[in-house]
């Protein structure tokens, strides 16, 4: 076992039940085994059974992550007593499907990004969830980036005023992992599969940073996709080939509520680029700029210091004072990318405990969503505007 | 008297007038002063006749900026003999008729950007320009951050291969000195001076950049501009205001002629971004990235290198064997803004002397004036794709 | 319990206890929990007993960071056959007694650095060690520095050749978390705990770590060392204050076996700067250059390459290829500052399990307690030039 | 002729003479034909005669560099009556000849960096300038990075106390230029004319920058040379070789008088540093930072922030606030190498045509002297510490 007990704290257990253990899988489980270690949770996780289609692989991966049992069927999870929480860590064509089930049978729910593959299943989850909300049963997806400390502190400084009205958002989310284009098919290529592509991937990621950053929401965008490489070798096959049915880049122009110009870019084609998350946010007071290959970092200029002395400053977001911070080394010494997903679970155990709405929520999620399939629509339309319902 | 004379050098001259000598004009004259001093140029600026309206402060200018003459009517400046070449540092409104007069009269043209107001006056200058080209005379417009070395090589390594086939290009330019509602008005901000604000300011800068680096021209967009202050205060007067009637910011998504996916961004609202001229391009064997801000430095990822080892590159065009640089000081010194106006007139007074066409052309003028205009048309049609001709 | 069993693995255990708990042993028991959900280790580590003089924070520690057991003594845990490994994270007056007596008792033993608080206790170490290791009991001090995987990358490349004949190092280690002469009293201010001040907490560290990258050795040194702030109130004491009896800072030439030369500056009066471990190395065929404060990157300049494209290279250190990286995240995703301590106990455990001698060793780490010593003699003697035996 | 005339501008001239026209001759020539085109000076200086030995050379670098006159002995120039200002640029081992006999002459003298090669020499030097002095005659040593407006910024931070007491100083001044054996003789690698070789060439920039910016003098010194290479290939010769009679590097401690402990290092073998002039200072208030490879940029820390929202500010130092930079391009338009120079003539020529003493002083540049005697002392005796009389 590795599980902190009941015994050992004295304070309440929640009974995990994890879908998938393939990569994001194996962060999910080091943030159930780790996030009791560094915070004082008011209930404690325990990591009670792991779940795969492949009976040999998911045990091994449940001796190595940490797991209690190792399971087959999630169907079979749903009908336990003893489990309080389901997180799914699969790819998006089964969010749905699972989601949905493990709200109805009353467990709490952690759905990875994005929601779905569709509005339409999106739309469904998000009234399972206030179905499950009736009952004290909590939903909440996914989107771990929000809890990287200097996207925290961002935020933060936002709602303190510090910005101002905010003018423009420039968004890019960089990688090149597929710029080659000798580079295997996989499940994220296959629009069956992964819905979107890069979009519903990476650019998910930068529609709900900036939105949350800055407590706006986007009203409307102009979009462009494309898929550069449409034709990929299958992997363990010297000849067979598959084709690319989802999107390797799409960029898009978009307004904020606050009337702010924005521009998104999601791209596996930036070479060079290999997790490059830039948000930068103008406002009438200061900016701020971000870039996660420099994560402990963020950047504020505020306009209201003499012009003499003003410059970008370089906040090495590693301060007791910052957002989780307190709860880890001293200043200087920086988190890495697993931390998000630890603080994700922290967030969702204390207001799951407390009886507290988690967020984001699956109705912040369906949102994504929506900006997601109006960047589609309006692709589709020669980048005609669409607006988006708020 | 500033020039170096024909019998110092045994070279011959080339006599210049400027008409124009506010921040724009005192640039072009240390530039026409300077050149000559660092590069063995074929033949010498002679800087005969400073050209304003205002006969006192022309004169001090005049003295000022080391010109021999000055007068306040450019009409009678292209009766004279003595008279090669005509060098146009007013807004934009007057470019066209004081370029074609010009070229009319027989004397060569150097006209800053934009080219002109609207694309219809920029058509009236290429065909000046193409009549002119007959009899030997020269036409060229003023895209100057060309010759910033860091571009300039720049291209030379697209050029090479080095970045392979074009992917993405995102370009910004950012500046903020308008940010504050309170900042007052400028002929800067008026549609009948100026032509568009951001985006014929700035804009066309990004639009050059981008094609010129990469060798490829944008064959459409779709766009969107606003313009968030929409009254500002008019310079000393207590109580009058004056409607802005250009573009505070603009955006853009973009295709290359090569297929490569682009966002472009122009901004006078971007707080605490004094002079950001970014680009940064994605090609399939590497990538380059250029932010004005420091001006000296070309970011390059190579992508043959092994993963082991690559990374962005910080390449300080300061060597002897980066584009105009050699002219120049020992490795590690850097340039400033002026040397891509001196750089200007060594490549301009070059060709003229030798019967070369200068680059840019008020071809290439023109058509960055069409790119502009189908954003101005894409952003009055709820951003639909306008596709520009090429 | 936490530890992964040998049940679950078929791997034999490695039975673990640890001496310490605060900041330090925090750390340690993150690394002893998390080696072995990500690394296959040839033996699984168990987290047996944790140590502390004081009862009751001792066994809340224990629960909290995983450990079956709490005791009080540690001499009780020398006497147990089911332990096979200590780790000592115990200030620095305290090494010697309990390392030896562990070593003695056939323990293996992992210490934290600096490895003694004088050259004699060293010594005595170093005899322990080589007596224990004729018993095939293993000593290790713990450099974690060396396992970030930019450093260990560093040492790749020199290894390799990439940089050459080496002519210069220049290391610094820049604190400010005393630069306020409000701060506190600390044991790490009082010489009969600490031992050294900044030289040993911190400046051990870019001792190892040029050593460790350069593959030479430190062959004299130059030193000059102050105490800024000499007197600093007690906490919890409205008007006590005590004595400050370390250094503040300390600054010192030094030459290195191949004949490079040195410059190291160790200090916590560094005002912004948190944890800039700031290494950088010029060869005759290229250098290298490292800051703590962006610890996923490490820059390598070729002197190969064309001087047209040469550049400093920022490699970001989360590529599969590079050491470590491949157990983690996928590419651009970053390591935290405990990463370089759970790749300790990943080496750590190797070495005890296969037999071999982990590195750096108390040999090792005598030779930096003899550079600390040279430091403060020449200090203490007009900086004059000291010889270290090598 | 060049220069703007007295009859232009009703202003009163300054006419100078300047002995040598290489390299750091053209940056001087270029900064007495600039300045008065920027800047508003109280007298208008007349680029009168241009010094060489070689008639042809010096006579077709005066019509390049644009002076009125060339000549072949320095002698002759000190007798005529038409001549103001002598300003010389030669190699070290000529000034104290030249500028004795100037200031006796009557003429004013601006000196290039470093003052002399001896300390004697240097003493020498301003007993002359004392005489001077009396009879109105000004003397000024060229060290232009004092004039690079973010060198300027730090120090009137520092003099407005927003360092506070300072407590660091950390200055390199790295090169490579002569890393590569093969790299051929030059007179900076000889003794007898140069005087010492990158201690005295770039260690001089950085003793006074950082005197200048903190307003403290070094009390005392710590330090080692070396020469790496100590035989290179004579340029144009297939076969001779030249003795290497200078240091390649030179490092040092120090102490500044108001307690700071000090690092120093100049080298020419940092491969891959082109003109990396940093220092930094920390102190109890804040830090500043500064690398000339970016030169428009300083970095400020301000510890009077929040920690939430501190960090290094970097500031683009192009604001019309910034010390001569009002007399140049809007913000965010970066400055050159040459424009330290261009300062350099305004202040100077201000302070002859005021009456005022120019610095830095002949005595500023002894004192610099000094330091570097003190290093090459300390160097040759085990790097004791050699105290310098303040």
């Amino acid at each position: 076992m590795t599980s902190m007990t009941a015994a050992e704290t004295g304070r309440p257990v929640l009974r995990v039940a994890q879908v998938g253990y393939a990569f994001m899988g194996a962060v999910h489980s080091h943030a159930w085994r780790t996030a009791p270690r560094f915070f004082d949770l008011p209930a404690v996780p325990q990591l009670r059974v792991l779940v795969g289609r492949d009976s040999a692989a998911v045990s091994a991966a449940a001796a190595r992550q940490g797991w209690e049992e190792a399971e087959t069927d999630w169907r079979r999870v749903l009908e336990r007593d003893d489990i309080d929480l389901v997180d799914i860590c699969t790819p998006g064509d089964t969010h749905a499907e699972i989601a949905i089930a493990a709200l109805d049978a009353g467990k709490h729910v952690l759905c990875e990004k994005p929601l779905a593959n569709t509005v339409a299943e999106a739309e469904a989850m998000v009234a399972a969830a206030d179905r499950a909300r009736e009952r004290g049963v909590r939903a909440m997806v996914g989107l771990t980036y929000r809890r990287v400390p200097a996207i925290a502190l961002a935020r933060r400084l936002v709602a303190e005023g510090r910005i101002g009205q905010i003018r423009h958002v420039r968004a890019q989310y960089l990688q090149d992992w597929i710029a080659d284009p000798q580079a295997p098919m996989s499940w994220r290529l296959q629009a069956e599969r992964a819905g979107y592509g890069a979009l519903g991937d990476i650019g998910a990621h930068i529609i709900d940073l900036t939105q949350h950053i800055t407590g706006e929401l986007i009203t409307g965008v102009s979009g462009a996709m494309d898929t550069f490489v449409k034709e990929r070798p299958v992997a363990d096959s010297a000849t067979e080939r598959g084709q690319v049915t989802v999107d390797d880049a799409a960029v898009f122009l978009a307004r904020f509520s606050g009337g702010a110009l924005a521009t998104f870019e999601a791209t596996r084609f930036a070479t060079g680029r290999k997790n490059a998350i830039r948000v930068e946010i103008n406002g009438s007071a200061g900016s701020l700029a971000f870039d996660f290959e420099d994560m402990n970092v963020l950047q504020l200029f505020d306009a209201s210091e003499s012009p003499e002395t003003a410059g970008f400053r370089r906040i090495l977001v590693t301060e007791p004072e910052h957002p989780y911070v307190g709860a880890w080394w001293p200043a200087g010494h920086g988190l890495g990318y697993e931390h998000g997903f630890i603080h994700q679970v922290v967030d969702l155990v204390t207001a799951v405990a407390k009886g507290d709405e988690p967020t984001p929520s699956f109705t912040e999620g369906l949102q994504v969503q929506r900006v997601m399939a109006a960047v589609v629509d309006s692709a589709s339309r020669h980048s005609v505007w669409v607006g988006i319902a708020t």
